[in-house]
């Protein structure tokens, strides 16, 4: 089986789970108890905590825990606006955000929050001259993901915040789930983000697991209220094992993400090249600016997944852009942004590859998607 | 090592951390992707619900996974607020409820909601006379645990469901995060009541899972916005390793709970006898109506911390009433409710035992305690 479904998520690292296991049976107390059994379950955590600032160049101090890439987005976005309620109640999230930050600001909407959504150009990227333009005085957040997970475009984390320099009373966060080892660091975390997201599962760590980065100073209201976990800013009983192996799974990911950037990239272009010569082939990721795992394409004609069951067979895993939306057999809502017409948008596969796939996957899937092109061609 | 801070935390279940890692080794779909790796995900995914609804006497669609028993009733507390919120504003919550409910309501409170705190009799139990007369016409949500995770007293779930059978409109939520494997089922879980939240560590599950029952028909607010997982009420991918072994554990707890309930309740008798022979122990657990698992008591005029770090130096672990309240060096909210004043609310220690826990145990504690008090004589 060739797995090029990466973006929806990673296999878990087998020296990752072994940590889970490892902590799991020998760390048993709960990090609150004042007993040893607490205090070793408590060292486990804050080691973990440090070791993730440290690999993100952050202080211990700056990072909390959560269930997973939605619920940091959650957290952040209504955390802030019901902090922030009375110095303003408006709030811009870029058009192509994932659900977890735009479900957020439409539930934000019934509850009095005006919402605005950034506009994209035709290649995914957030237009600076239309976000700032939405600003106002009573804007409180801006919410800009570092990259789409439908198109892999990576967004200019830097200019939104040289744009929001002199605008300190803006909150500003990044949803950096589909970032990490796929783009440097300082690309998605410049000083001016004050809040980002992300989500142990799609770097090869456990599902359940979210980190989120909060800027010393900045304020939030905490979303799970209760026992006063995680410096009272996020309640419930810690897990140390998923955290602890999530860590392991950042380190071992960030460790290899300079020899893996070029293998995906040189990966990425033999991919591109091959379908470029396709006419009936609409390719909507391009390399300049996108995340080099990612490849985003619809055949003319064929909705996406008739191409996914295609691939299927061959036991090649690909999907309709996210995995969330494929259910429903919704268009790709990044693409609709980008004011791709519908009959192209519902053809749109994803392919997002990982480290462990190979050259030889590739030539694989290149001979698979030429059969599978020539036969949707007769039945059309 | 002697561990009886079970309330806090239990050990996974070896057979349940095995499950966890054969699910995440073997299956690593996102159950939302369109492909086959999706589906069978999404297979285990429900196989879990179904086995889980089952065991709770419930339908596979009442029941839905969270990362623990805090999201749970944030959840339910503040997702049922907000839906119906344009019936009504008052919710009611017992005053001796887990800070996950407590502090959600209290959070409510922020947001222009009315909360009411039932109070409890000098045993420990919600008074139904009390509560009853606390009932508006905009009262949406009533919310009582099952047991008390400071002192084990088991609330009255029962009568206070026929409180509430002629108000079909009031919300009814249990807290049953102490209860499962500790009372029976019909206890805590009759018709009327419309939503329970579970925590999987309490029952040697795997950290980071919850379980909540939403009765059919019964509504509330998503507190997770996203990609519309688990039928658009929670989203975020799901764990679908650490949702197996959850529903692993709780079937083998409620399959062993009968003989555990044995075992538990004579262990419980015999260190209740030993304490009654001690003129200066206030022993706050009684017997009748809770649960056979935990004994608070104190020894007047020493504070609970003292009493844990005598018994850890005998790597005896128990612990001064809740993990949560422990480190902040508070007294119990529950005996504070209970009217038990300060100085006897903070000698209070909790014992919280295990089905693995035995009488050899039993004794070894009982001839340290003798040694300590002893000691504590002598200082006082
Ligand atoms: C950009 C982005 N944000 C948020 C999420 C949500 O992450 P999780 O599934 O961990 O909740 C995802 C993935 O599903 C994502 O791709
Ligand atoms: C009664 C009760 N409710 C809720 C919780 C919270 O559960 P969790 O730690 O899984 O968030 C606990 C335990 O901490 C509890 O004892």
């Amino acid at each position: 089986m060739i797995y090029f479904d990466n973006s929806a998520t990673t296999a878990i690292y087998p020296e990752v789970l072994k940590t889970y296991t490892d902590v799991a049976t020998k760390i048993m107390g709960n990090p609150s108890s004042l007993h040893n059994l607490g205090t070793v379950a408590e060292r486990m955590l804050e080691a973990s905590r440090k070791q993730i600032a440290e690999l993100l160049g952050k202080s211990a101090s700056e990072i909390y825990f959560t269930s997973g890439g939605t619920e940091g987005d959650n957290w952040v976005i209504k955390g802030v606006a019901f902090e922030k309620k009375v110095y303003g109640n408006h709030i811009i999230v870029s058009a192509v955000e994932h659900p977890a930050v735009k479900e957020s600001a439409n539930w934000l909407a019934t509850q009095g929050f005006d919402v605005d959504f950034a506009p994209v150009d035709e290649k995914g990227f957030v237009k600076l001259d239309a976000l700032s333009a939405l600003i106002r005085k009573d804007t409180i957040l801006v919410s800009v993901m570092a990259v789409n997970n439908e198109i892999g475009a990576i967004q200019p984390i830097r200019q939104i915040g040289e744009l929001l320099a002199d605008k300190p009373t803006i909150s500003f966060h990044v949803d950096a789930v589909q970032a990490i080892g796929k783009i440097p660091l300082a690309d998605f975390l410049p000083e001016r983000v004050d809040f980002a997201t992300f989500s142990s599962h799609k770097f090869h760590g456990p599902r359940g697991v979210g980190i989120v980065y909060v800027k010393k100073g900045k304020k939030l209201q905490p979303l799970l209220s209760g026992g006063g976990q995680e410096r009272d800013m996020r309640s419930t009983t810690e897990n140390v094992a998923g955290i602890a192996a999530a860590a392991k799974a950042l380190r071992m990911t960030l460790e290899r993400s300079q020899a893996n950037l070029t293998k995906l990239a040189a990966m990425k272009q033999v991919i591109l090249d091959a379908l470029a010569a396709f006419s009936d082939v609409i390719v909507f990721t391009k390399t300049d600016d996108f995340a080099p795992n990612i490849i985003t394409f619809g055949i003319k004609g064929v909705r996406g997944e008739v191409v996914v069951h295609g691939f299927e067979e061959h036991e090649l895993y690909i999907s309709t852009t996210s995995a969330c939306s494929s259910k429903a057999g919704l268009a790709s809502s990044t693409l609709v942004a980008m004011n791709v017409a519908p009959k192209f948008a519902t053809s749109a596969v994803r392919i997002s590859l990982d480290e462990s796939n190979n050259m030889a996957e590739i030539e694989q899937f290149l001979t698979i998607f030429k059969q599978l092109h020539a036969k949707f061609q007769k039945i059309q």
